[in-house]
């Protein structure tokens, strides 16, 4: 078990941290260059405008060279993806700037696995996906036709634990299965985030939002990128939290939600983060 | 006249119908592959979550054969049409699942129109159109300048109705007009629905969002299109009458119609849904 | 100087102004062709019809020799240019309807700014952008890594005047700089509108549905595209500015700006726009 252990024992620590990286962020805006599937384009911006970020959607090949070094950190998803995106979503991963990666629906088809295993061993600091996403990618497998959801999962987070482990052991990335609870893996080390509310399914790209915010995260802790995704899962399910407070319905929900990632203050986030390492 | 006419006459049938496959959505989450343009993917696919389905935007060639076919309807939407995506959407058509057609403003150009002709030859359970786009359909002719608006219709449901009867039986699917009152016919039985409030035009892809519902509910019930379509007409205009209860402006309205379609119940449904099978 | 300048020196004469404007817009629906980015494409239609314009998101070079003759003004983005959309623009921009340009992030990269200097080229009747964008645009110059932040300013408003000035007078372009004052200048006469809100650069693509609004407006007076492009600043501001007298937060903004764009009345626009001529 790696440094750090001992005083991650401790809530209080977690809330701490998730208040001082909200905190990075809002000071530094970190410029995010997202790759991102076309659904999710105005829920990431948004999300990411909302606790402080700076979203860059840049998708060309030709503009990697210039924009990409430039950048604080490099978000790719694959929801929509496609042959003429590929290319630029490899570019970017190889800029040398830390990276993120969204398998969103990775056994939806080969060309969708093959292009999730090429870009994970493109070294992204963190993966994260639902427990369908992980199981698929952990095994390289296509879905089989008898529970396919598509882009929702079909399983529990707890289910993919085991593949997360192995999946962040082999690729050397720290894995993140969303689910109830969320959890969060360099391999050895595990975390479990559970804020959040259920509606927050009901949302199209959550999932793709959220790992907008762990590249924001990142971006300002590269170093801990465990605790960076830890924190930012964190943060967006209690804006979930406080923003169902005041909704009846999903899309009321996405806007308490992205204000609430705007005026989270010190005392909600730690007071309410629930972070804990397992034992 | 085919068989159903005689329980059809009774409104209360209708709104039973329009309950029972909402509830059916809401159970078995069909998983409806969406291959629809850039402005209403996120509508698109938030209507779909309310409603209880499993949206997926799949647009690759390369993902059609390995995904289309498990998927339990596909929408085929020509708002932001480009070649390159017009194979995918033949593809997708012709995978043999249950499929729905939004051909929006079909008379913009002729390649829009040689599209549109072509992905109707690849027989889609159900069109839906506004007035505009259905007679510029049925007459395979490109908009004169007088009268155009693009996305939007400037003609009533009303006069569409006997074209839209024509290409129901040079089709064999069945073809919606939307309007203030929303008409659905195979040709020979015609059916109204008039739920719905104006403000729902000021909200872009509105239209996209419930041809999207009515693959959700053909997928539930596709030996029969026409109720389906008929249903998730009346159900989601409903959402926008109960929506407009709590609504501003076009951008509220917005949001509480996705919330509507999340907690309509039995009640709201059965009682409220106003659909009659036309003399 | 030129004519106009005289009744422009009295604020009321700009309320009335935007006031008639904008009721134009409502009475005359003018269509507008939207070649913009994928973030923006939701909350640009949106704008546009809540505004009473018509959009249509059209960007195949296919539909562009049908569609953009029968369209009232034109709209560019480059916010995610890809080289094959390029062709698309360039040939709407050249199809002799009154067309605006939305150069976001232009130092992005330098085949960004090598295609908005081309696009320059082809006469927009006004560009749009932040004070960086408007800054490196009259520069011709790619973002230094110090300080760019890719689709936000770095800059102020009055910091890019001079630029402004000399792109217009280089360009043959109304120039507007957005910012907590938003200057418009044909080369001679500057004017300053100082409606909105800080909260609406927390929105993505804010600035990508107001010039979609100054789109609409030049279509009902291509002829000032000066007086266009402030009243319609003026008028997306106030409603920012309304809205956030009912906002918690940036998506809650969002809603309520729409909203306000619809119901916006005579008595709101003739007491609240400020627009004023400088000396």
């Amino acid at each position: 078990m790696d440094d750090g252990a001992k005083e991650q024992r401790d809530p209080a620590w977690w809330g701490r941290r998730a208040w001082s990286l909200l905190s990075a962020v809002r000071a530094r805006a970190p410029l995010v260059q997202c790759i991102t599937n076309l659904v999710s384009m105005d829920i990431a911006a948004n999300a990411l405008l909302a606790a402080g970020a700076s979203p860059a959607m840049v998708h060309s090949l030709r503009e990697v060279p210039d924009f990409t070094p430039r950048c604080d950190a490099v978000y790719v998803n694959v929801g929509t993806l496609s042959e003429d995106w590929l290319p630029s979503m490899r570019a970017a991963a190889s800029a040398g700037r830390p990276w993120v990666l969204d398998p969103v629906a990775a056994a939806a088809s080969g060309f969708r696995m093959e292009a999730c295993v090429e870009l994970l061993a493109l070294r992204p600091a963190v993966v994260r996906g639902n427990a369908s996403e992980i199981l698929a990618l952990a095994d390289r497998s296509v879905a089989a036709a008898s529970n396919f959801k598509g882009a929702d999962s079909s399983h529990e987070s707890m289910d993919a634990l085991e593949a997360a482990k192995a999946l962040a052991l082999s690729s050397g990335a720290v894995v993140a299965v969303s689910g109830a609870v969320d959890f969060i893996t360099n391999g050895e080390k595990v975390v479990g985030a559970s804020n959040g509310v259920p509606m927050m399914q009901k949302i199209t790209a959550t999932g793709c939002a959220v790992t907008a915010l762990i590249a924001a995260f990142v971006a300002i802790e590269p170093s801990d990128a465990l605790v960076a995704a830890a924190c930012a899962l964190a943060i967006f399910g209690l804006a979930g939290e406080i923003g169902m407070e005041s909704s009846k319905g999903p899309a009321s929900l996405r806007m308490h939600l992205i204000d609430t990632l705007y005026f989270l203050d010190e005392e909600m986030v730690t007071s309410r983060v629930r972070i804990a390492l397992r034992p």
